[in-house]
């Protein structure tokens, strides 16, 4: 019971579902917000509560250096450390290593990498991955995997098979424990044969469920979407599967729309931060000069606490001033506005209108956004 | 009514009373928290209103600089642009010019200063501050004034006069409106003839309330405490009386025991995002390695959403990491702890117990801060 996956309707390729999770079910499909260093930027827990937030990811690379897995497991585990009680959702480092550190060493056991902060030493290899990650303590948790270049083929094939061999490693090092999920990733960058290699190999390991890795890294939305078409129908129907890293309305839509039920994205934390928000007309940026004395609500047609009470006029100053209220309030929005997105189009799947609703909605959101 | 003050209870020469504006009505004696660029920073006005806070600090100086007090205005004033509706007390602009600005040319007629922002060019005078306070439209607004070093004397004497010519000025252009409440203030230094002369000049202008200006600006708290002592007795027992940017817990005691009614200071915000907390054991720093694994809350005796919530092990990882979410949080508690401390103050003062709560809270209080 733990981590069973209830399909509740599907609509085309598009499903509604529900997972139990040791702390509580998420509906899906859903959005995670991002909270990097156990905590989503500038948003209280109990805001993200008020915000109907179920289902939140934290990064295993930067609690790792910071303040380390020991610590957190020490301290009642990431649950308990940034008083989330709902699901928590942790990456398996790789994607960071690849990012952000210096890589001083990637062979078949592993990455050797230098911390981002301050150069030490580290090392992650799949065991290493499943230790920290058992020590976070997260109901769902992922594989260690290599994100390559998805559009370098020969690169892509040599991560396919590391990532393959990670998986079966990982598998070993953390078994089904009814207390943390393990999700093994496919990978193959945009090439069909090498996405369905990968989904042969780690579907035979039965995992609770499924990521489609390597995505939303480069490539263009058109190379995205195709993959997608290709990509998750390999993974199995009765299993969650989860985009990683996509949180732009359209590709929530259109990933929706190819059977995806999970996403996480520091976009609408990141995009707040630098003053930008989500419409139901597209994405404006409120430090422009326009807004000095706009009257209106950042989006009208949205019931958060800062369209409900501020002005695109205030907004606009808090922005220009870098004042934080502003991180705050167009964090909260964004977040609202995803994750309203996504109950809308869980609701047009059970009612089957899922393509009206979501041509509708792009029709609209793509206008203004470039 | 729209002003009036009541003296509910005396203890020695500490008070207890209330001041009606037109957004409501102030329990003194009071604290203000700073909302500087109109925002306290990192903290949401509804949880100012959940902490309790009535009267809130905007900075004349700053706000003149961006958006500008004619956008204020424009945009409804500044309650409705912050989404404010408790009281509000703007300050003459005065003490930012001393302190932030390059001053170009003071002469008795007023200052020339450059914005500490982009090095623009503007001139204050008595007139000028009264149609910025005008526009932007706080219950409360006050008198421009010299603020000069306290401890030399003929800066003092030529400060004292100006402030007095000054402040006869800006009660000429802002006579009593029923809608603004205009505070003349006090200047002096240390020395108390030149406390006696201000006085003596201002209280015949017959304000609706008054303030002590130029402590807490670098002297010793001896001097201030003495100051006090002599200073605070010269204003009229039956106008609320304000002293200018005092809020560490040791000052608003020794304040409210002398007769002060309303404090401010940017202090709580400001020790919060350098991670320094205010506790009944004195004052600390959360970024501590010490704090790592410590599973107790900030101020175990506070009940304050920070200290009911999160340990001292996840303040230090937040303070740490320079999370937004530390600001935020260590905001709330410091404010918590002051306002808090307020209403004990007052309590004790209706109960006629006040020496005896404030050298109990004090002793213990400084018995670990310097």
């Amino acid at each position: 019971m733990a981590f069973e996956f209830e399909r509740l309707a599907t609509d085309g390729r598009a499903r509604a579902g529900r997972l139990h999770t040791p702390h509580g079910s998420i509906f899906t499909p859903i959005f995670a917000p991002v909270g990097t260093q156990a905590t989503v930027k500038a948003v209280p827990p109990k805001d993200l509560i008020e915000l109907g937030a179920t289902l939140v990811l934290a990064n295993t690379y930067h609690l790792h250096l910071r303040p380390s897995s020991e610590l957190i497991r020490e301290m009642g585990g990431l649950h308990e450390f940034m008083q989330w009680n709902r699901p928590i959702l942790t990456d398996s480092g790789g994607f960071q290593v690849w990012s952000l550190a210096a890589i001083n060493k990637v062979d078949d056991d592993g990455v050797t990498f230098q911390s981002h902060h301050d150069g030490s030493k580290h090392r992650f290899t799949p065991e290493v991955s499943m230790t920290i990650q058992e020590n976070l303590g997260a109901d769902i948790i992922m594989a260690f995997d290599e994100c390559p270049n998805p559009t370098d083929r020969t690169i892509v094939e040599r991560a396919v098979k590391r990532t393959s061999q990670w998986a079966e490693r990982c598998r070993v090092a953390h078994p089904d424990d009814g207390v943390q999920a393990l999700f093994c990733i496919q990978q193959g960058g945009i090439f069909e044969d090498q996405r369905a290699l990968s989904s042969e190999f780690i579907t035979q390991l039965d995992c609770p469920g499924y990521a489609v890795g390597g995505l939303a890294v480069g490539e263009s939305k058109t190379d995205m979407y195709r993959t997608l078409d290709f990509a998750v129908p390999m993974l199995p129907t009765d299993k969650p599967r989860y985009l990683m890293g996509v949180g732009a309305p359209e590709d929530l839509v259109e990933g929706v729309r190819r059977g995806v039920d999970i996403f996480d994205c520091v976009l609408p934390t990141r995009l707040a931060r630098h003053g930008a928000v989500f419409t139901m007309d597209g994405r404006f940026n409120m430090g422009k000069a326009t807004y000095r004395t706009d009257k209106n609500p950042v989006d009208s047609e949205c019931s958060c606490y800062c369209c409900q009470n501020f002005t695109r006029g205030y907004i606009r100053h808090l922005v220009h001033s870098n004042e934080l209220l502003g991180h705050y309030l167009l964090s909260v929005h964004n977040i609202h506005f995803l994750l309203r997105l996504m109950e809308q189009l869980r609701q047009h799947i059970v009612l089957g209108s899922f393509d009206e609703f979501a041509n509708h909605f792009l029709s609209r959101y793509l206008t203004r956004t470039t």
